[in-house]
């Protein structure tokens, strides 16, 4: 494998940008390759059989036509449903959004009660619940289906009263059982971590998954000598149905920082 | 064409079913084939082209394997983008949920001032202005995107204060510009009908698509001598991707006034 080779990324739609903006400012010389799925976004009214060969078209897409040397799995849906199928259907590195999440937990090992937010299906998986507790079966644990977060991230809704009303809802019962530490399991609520932060008691720490896996590649490219050298760097975005949304949220996200977008159709 | 032969009816997922329900109340004696596009619910966030291929698929599995008698497009986006591709495409005769609201504008021909709300895709299509004006090039017509109203249906959240306060953020432009009728441009906004016509003065009449639609099939049955004449008339429902919500909603909207659910592989 060459160390010079993009790392490849993909989500479900536009929610992985964050994860993207993270690993772009943590690693400044690599190249990212993307793929948005947005022929068939959201993901988390999909059966997981759909999402396990929407997730192997996406990782042929990045292996075959992009070489890429890593993928990252910036979608909390497709990791707690896919990951294994695709770690066992190819041979590069596959990491995922929710497994980083485990070194925080053992550098904050006084935490016992925790929260997580994410969408039904992410919920519904218990995929963090399994991990969290493989780590330390005593903890407690409290999860939050916040379906409601994407549309107003989408809609960029952040600062608008129904968001205020709707994440008391949905974290009021949470603050309620005393949780120490809150997981943003959805690759959109990073956009939300202010208003979410304003909302809870200032001793709650806030886990993002995006900046934790993040950190996370960074580590795990220094500990492989997979980190890259070139100076000739960049970031390509793919999105499987066109979208000026996608296109208008990347610029936003992004900064600007990308090469090209460009729509192809795998499906 | 047999006149006993079932009617197909498509929608990108459940909104359809308040037009099914609707269809079933004013034709008792029919059978029905709906198909929901599970697989890429939402249309409001996907590309023209790729709405023009995902409705002929799912109008291939009508005709093809369902032998329907005529296809109802059940769905705003699909008949504002697809409909003349599928018209010029097949033999049958398809009838979209925008067309109807002719007939309903001609009976009130006093009415001036029309609001139109629906989803973003609904409204940047221009396809009910274009209707509209066709028939009464004085009108005016004011849109309004209503984006959250699908997801606030989607969760059930129709009594929730925040459905009050985003019906006031999305209505109350319409009611300052002193519209005569209200067309609900979306399947899924039966639903909120009651929520929305509390919102509004009494005096403005709120035209539903799912109604007027099956209305406006009743008499083209009729005067096409369509009606079925079977007493063993029967509902199939049809998903691209497995689904417990649209199974439970399917449950609600129609009383369980059905025969079967099946998961089938159309993509």
């Amino acid at each position: 494998m060459n160390k010079n080779q993009p790392i490849g990324i993909f989500d479900s739609g536009l929610g992985g940008l964050t994860v993207l903006k993270a690993l772009q400012e943590k690693l400044p010389n690599e190249s990212f390759v993307y793929i948005g799925d947005t022929a068939h976004v959201p993901y988390g009214n999909k059966s997981q059989k759909a999402i396990i060969n929407y997730t192997k078209t996406l990782s042929n897409f990045l292996i075959e036509d992009h070489n890429v040397k890593m993928i990252i799995v910036a979608c909390n849906t497709a990791s707690s449903i896919a990951l294994k199928s695709l770690q066992r259907a190819y041979k590069i590195p596959i990491i995922d959004v929710i497994s980083p999440i485990q070194s925080l937990l053992l550098e904050n090992n006084q935490i016992k009660r925790i929260g997580i937010i994410g969408t039904h299906n992410t919920v519904k998986s218990k995929a963090y619940n399994k991990l969290l507790l493989s780590i330390n079966p005593k903890l407690k644990i409290f999860s939050q289906a916040c379906p409601l977060f994407v549309p107003i991230i989408e809609e960029g809704l952040e600062n608008h009263q129904i968001t205020k009303i709707i994440s008391g809802e949905y974290l009021d019962p949470l603050i309620y059982k005393k949780i120490e530490a809150l997981i943003l399991g959805c690759t959109h609520y990073p956009i939300l971590k202010k208003n979410i932060k304003s909302f809870l008691p200032a001793s709650i720490k806030i886990f993002d998954s995006a900046e934790t896996l993040s950190i996370h590649t960074k580590k795990y490219l220094i500990n492989n000598s997979l980190i890259s050298s070139s100076s000739n760097h960049a970031t390509h975005l793919f999105i499987t149905d066109e979208s000026d949304h996608f296109n208008r949220f990347a610029c936003h996200i992004l900064n600007n920082q990308f090469s090209t977008i460009s729509s192809i159709q795998l499906f």
